[in-house]
C-alpha cells in the first residue's frame, strides 16, 4: 500500500515533518520566528508550532518567545553517525600529515544521493577561509571527491546517479551533460585521481584520490584544495597529487585494519 | 493542557519516537536491526519498523533487509546548528595556532544542560588519540570547561544546574558534592581559568578559560588537554595558561565583530 505521496503506509509524517523545521535553520538563519519557520516548511503555522515546541520540549531547539534556534543537542544526531563511522576520525592525523605537507586544507567526503558529504576536515588558516565544516554538502557532479566517487560506481550505479542528478551549471568549466561527465570519469578511472579546476568556484582548484576498502570498492574519497592564484594546474600535478596518493594509501591502510572492516570484509 | 508524561498538549510524540531512533545508533552499535532499535528506543517492533523505515525514506537510514545504519545526510541535522553559529567557526584558526603553540589538542565547547559539547576541536595526532569529535558531551563537573562555563552562570542558574546534575564520580578525583563544586567555580571566577586533574579520566589534565560575548557572559569555553604523563600541573599552569588565554582573547576579539554580536550585542 502506497500513500497518494508515494510514501508507503508506514510513513510517518510527523517525524518527516519535525525534521524539515530543524532543517529549516542554516547559516542565514540561525534564529526564525514561527512565521518563518512556517514560510520554509509549507506547514501552517499551528503545525510549526506543535512541532518547534516539541523540539524546546526535547532540548534541541530554544526560544525567546518570538525568536526560535537549535541548540548544540541537535550535534547529538549527527554525532550518532560520525561516532558509528571509523573513517572520519582515522583520516584525521592522515589530513593533518598532508596539510602540513603541501599547506593547503585536506578533506575526507562520502557520496550522498547526488551530493559529496564532508565527513572529515582540516583547514588551513588563511585571511580567506573556505567556510566548510563536516557536514557540508556539493553537487558530487562538480567537484573533484565527486568524481572519485563516481567514477568508483559500477554502470547501473552510474546510470541511477544520472538519472537522478541535475548537473546544474555553478561556473562556466561546471561539466552539464551526462556524456562529458561520463567521459571524464573515464580518464579518473585510468589516472587514478581527480582534478577538477573552477567547476565548483571561479578560482578553486582541487584534487581527488579514491580511498578504497579492502574489496576494492570506492568508499570515501580524500581531497586537496587549493586557489588558482596560488597553484597553478601543472603545480597541482606535481606537487599536490603525490601527497595525496599517499595519504589516500595511509588511510586504506588504517581503514583495512578496523574491525569493521574485518567483519565485513 | 498537560498530558500524562508532563509533556504540553502540543507535543508531537511521533517526532520524539523518530529523534530516539536516530541517537539508538551510535559508536558501538552503528549496525542495528528491527529488534536491537526497539530494544534501546522502548518501541514495539512494529513502532520501531515504522519509524526506520521513514528514515529510509528520507534517506537517513539504509537498510540490506535486515541490518539498519544511518546515512552522512544525518550530518545535515547537526550542520543546520553548526552552520548557524559564528563560533565554531571562528574559533578554528585560533585553535590551529593553539595547538602548534603548545603541542596539545585544543576545543571549544558550549553549556547544553548538564553537560559540555565540543563545538570546534583541533586534535594533535599522537599514537594514543583521544576519541574526542565535534558533538561529544561530557558531564560538565568533571571537565575543565565545564567548570569555566558553570562559573559564568548567575546564581539561579547555579541552582538550577545542581539541581539537575547528579555528579557522578568518574575517577577518585571528581568533585561530586555541590559544595565543594561551588567553592571550585569561586576559584575560578577569581582566577579567570580552571585546571581539571584527572576527575573526568585517570591521566587526563586540561586548562579552560572562558570565551564572553560583548556583554560580558561567558558563552563558551577553550581548553587544552594533556596527559599527566605528559605535563606536571606546574607545567600546565606555567606552559599551557598564557597561550590558552591569549587564544581565548582572541577568539573574543574575532566574536565581537561578527554581525550577530553587533546585532544583540
Amino acid at each position: 500500500m502506497v500513500t497518494e505521496d508515494g510514501r508507503g503506509a508506514h510513513h510517518v509524517q510527523s517525524l518527516e515533518r519535525g525534521l524539515a523545521v530543524i532543517r529549516a535553520f542554516g547559516a542565514d538563519t540561525p534564529e526564525l520566528t514561527l512565521s518563518d519557520v512556517a514560510r520554509a516548511t509549507g506547514l501552517t503555522r499551528a503545525a510549526a508550532r506543535r512541532f518547534l515546541l516539541t523540539l524546546v520540549d526535547l532540548g534541541y531547539v530554544r526560544t525567546d518567545g518570538k525568536y526560535f534556534a537549535l541548540t548544540a543537542r541537535v550535534l547529538e544526531l549527527g554525532y550518532a553517525y560520525l561516532s558509528g563511522q571509523a573513517l572520519p576520525e582515522l583520516a584525521l592525523p592522515h589530513l593533518e600529515r598532508l596539510s602540513e605537507q603541501v599547506g593547503e586544507s585536506s578533506s575526507v567526503s562520502v557520496l550522498d544521493g547526488t551530493d559529496v558529504v564532508y565527513v572529515s576536515r582540516v583547514a588551513v588558516s588563511r585571511i580567506m577561509t573556505v567556510s566548510i565544516t563536516v557536514g557540508t554538502r556539493f553537487p558530487a557532479h562538480a567537484t573533484s571527491m565527486g568524481h572519485v566517487l563516481l567514477a568508483g560506481l559500477d554502470e547501473a550505479e552510474l546510470d541511477a546517479y544520472l538519472a537522478a542528478a541535475t548537473l546544474d551549471r555553478l561556473t562556466s568549466r561546471t561539466i552539464t551533460t551526462g556524456t562529458d561527465l561520463r567521459a571524464a570519469l573515464a580518464r579518473v578511472r585510468v589516472q587514478g585521481w581527480a582534478l577538477v579546476d573552477q567547476e565548483l568556484e571561479e578560482g578553486l582548484r582541487s584534487v581527488a584520490a579514491p580511498i578504497r576498502d579492502r574489496r576494492g570498492r570506492v568508499v570515501a574519497a580524500v581531497n586537496v584544495s587549493s586557489h588558482a592564484s596560488r597553484t597553478t594546474l601543472e603545480a597541482a600535478r606535481r606537487d599536490l597529487v603525490p601527497p595525496l596518493l599517499a595519504a589516500a594509501a595511509r588511510i586504506e591502510a588504517d581503514l583495512s585494519m578496523t574491525p569493521a572492516a574485518r567483519e565485513h570484509g
